[in-house]
């Protein structure tokens, strides 16, 4: 059975709405010209499970709906648990659980991001290619060619960057790709590259395949925008064999309010933990409530837990806290992460003052001192990269 | 050049909030670094054309962006004027103008469903097949029919019914097909059936091919579930040579409360006027405001205005309002309309008491009296059909 949460605001009722979905998202009615398929149809119903009444007025009904009615991916799901009730007033989808095996699960995940950077015993640290628009391919390679020689684990596209004349997504994956060979050589280890996957929908999987051919090994895709689908089908598709980087892009037009309040909309961590990890992303990029968004902490560690609580044999997503990310909240997220996380930086590392390489060790120099225990403050590091950016930024006391 | 209207609340700095979007979702912020590149760099900066405010204290800001920022396709525009920026606290989108050649053109239109169906001098009248889940393939074939036999223009699966295993799409569009070859042999008039279309994403093209091969005319695509680049897709497949008609699922959860007050996601006309229509939609659903939905009678004009304002050579789409419509609204609906118009309707037709032969022919019957200039009373009418439907579901005063 797949059961789904709405919230109704004070002064709708509740149990009727609740009724009127169990029945108008699934069958419908029926007459007399069908009473001999009664059983037939019947079987289509969802039941409404209870409806609760909570301290602010508003109302929480729990409906369930038959597996059968669906193809068990995501947009027959989504069609019938919000599709034409998202147009019947005031109604957020504040839960969603499926069943273990429903969707697609993730080839890698958690475990398989581990893997791939061979870093097993701290959180990953991620940097996002800045200026985003106006670099050729060549930028790109020098970009990372520093931040990888200077210990990133992984870096991205943004999200807006897409396949355009001035720089070709296929060009910052072949140039890029020789850097990541340079630093295996030198190195022996990976960094991973999130190439920001475009096009057109159809032709998705075969775009995916050929950047994989060419050196990708990792793909970023703004999955609100191309549909929860596109996502599950590269998480399908065997050639797809590297992790899947899904970012939240379009998520505040359909979440609202980061603190959950608005009367309409799916609620953020079923929007950006559950159908994520049901639809096989890897690791899932959201505002971090210490970043430049207003992302709401509660909000935050809902989706984070969403994205790894055990659930049968599907691997655990990895979280990627984002936006607003500097080495002076490393203390912070590691407790309020531990080591399955992926902080993600842009600015925090490429507006360093002494350039890329500098804003990556003052991250690593970071994780140090708050491994030790030792706090974040400018005035208790010595000079160097970390000193620099927690002078910039900011830092913060020990923790833990 | 790209234009969105962004809508911020009171309180709220629209002008540097605007200015944040024309950076922050372009290239961003650049050091010195690439001081050399600047040219290329500004050249991918949007720019804020206006702000003003509105009575109620909220603020209207217009940003320009280079279209040479996106690939043409609505997958990167979203991500660009809408991607995280949405989670940036209250703004919604509230207008969006499109070069007229931007996007995907739609193939049929409101032209190009009036050649296929054959009416040229009325609204066409669209039924729903009712119960949506537990019918079989021969069931609706039955039902297709009735309702042929009675004079019906085109009909449609529900969209919560998939690809079911008691149900399967192809066995319906077999079934169906034979009974719009009895009708087109009978009468030479096509009945037009859009199936709903739903599967693995990458595998949708060659979906729709077979399911066109085996006779649909049509297709429905729950376009918000899916992504609009599945529409784009589609719309710009050669062999799709049959119309798209967009349904709406999904829609509220974006567009929020119908009168537009909303502080976060996307106004409806956008969502369901300019997209679908730079998509490639060629009809597109959206609850009517005097069906059963409470949808505003403003936002329903409006829609209907971006479907079919004149767009240099692109086709009008057809607007198809939906949701409760039963053969008593007739006269309103074309008061608001004219004659460019598709009346769905899904239990107006089937749930008729004398069963959905009769519920087309009250449709029809409704409508000869509009033409005529005669009220849709229930004294007023003699016995029959449309007497009896007026009984059921009310009627109205004649109009114009």
């Amino acid at each position: 059975m797949i059961e789904v949460a709405y919230r109704f605001p004070a002064g709708v009722d509740a149990a009727k709405q609740a009724q009127i979905i169990a029945v108008g998202q699934t069958s419908g009615s029926w007459g007399a010209r069908f009473a001999e398929r009664d059983r037939a149809l019947r079987a289509h119903l969802a039941r409404v499970i209870d409806v609760r009444s909570e301290a602010d007025g508003s109302s929480i009904a729990r409906v369930g709906f038959p597996r059968e009615n669906v193809e068990g991916d995501l947009a027959t799901l989504l069609t019938m648990i919000f599709g034409k009730y998202s147009l019947a007033g005031p109604a957020r989808v504040v839960g969603l659980d499926l069943p273990e095996d429903y969707g697609t699960a993730a080839k890698f995940g958690v475990a398989g991001l581990r893997r791939l950077t061979g870093v097993n015993d701290r959180p990953l640290f991620m940097g996002i290619f800045k200026p985003a628009l106006g670099l050729t391919a060549a930028d790109h390679a020098d970009l990372l060619r520093e931040v990888a020689a200077a210990g990133l684990d992984l870096i991205k596209d943004d999200e807006i960057l897409g396949d355009l004349p001035d720089c070709p997504t296929l060009a910052r994956v072949e140039a890029c790709r020789r850097v990541i060979d340079e630093r295996r050589a030198a190195h022996d280890r990976e960094i991973v590259y999130a190439v920001n996957l475009t096009g057109p929908v159809t032709r998705m999987a075969g775009r995916a395949r050929a950047l994989i051919d060419a050196g990708a090994n990792a793909l970023l895709l703004n999955v609100l925008v191309y549909g929860y689908p596109l996502l599950e089908a590269l998480a399908a598709d065997p050639a797809v064999d590297v992790p899947i980087f899904a970012h939240p892009a379009l998520a505040g037009a359909v979440g609202g309010a980061t603190d959950g309040s608005s009367a309409f909309g799916i609620d953020y961590a079923v929007l950006l933990g559950t159908l994520m990890r049901f639809g096989g992303a890897d690791a899932v990029l959201y505002p971090a409530h210490y970043g430049s968004l207003p992302f709401a902490r509660e909000t935050e560690f809902r989706i984070r837990d969403a994205l790894r609580r055990p659930l049968g044999v599907r691997p655990a997503a990895m979280p990627v806290p984002s936006a607003g990310i500097h080495p002076g909240v490393v203390g912070r997220a590691w407790c309020d992460y531990g080591d399955d996380v992926v902080l993600n930086a842009g600015s925090g590392i490429f507006d360093h003052p002494d350039g890329p390489g500098a804003g990556v060790q003052a991250f690593l120099a970071a994780w140090e001192r708050v491994r030790a225990g030792e706090p974040l403050r400018a005035d208790a590091v010595p000079p160097g990269p970390l000193h620099t950016a927690l002078v910039k930024w900011g830092g913060e006391e020990a923790v833990g």
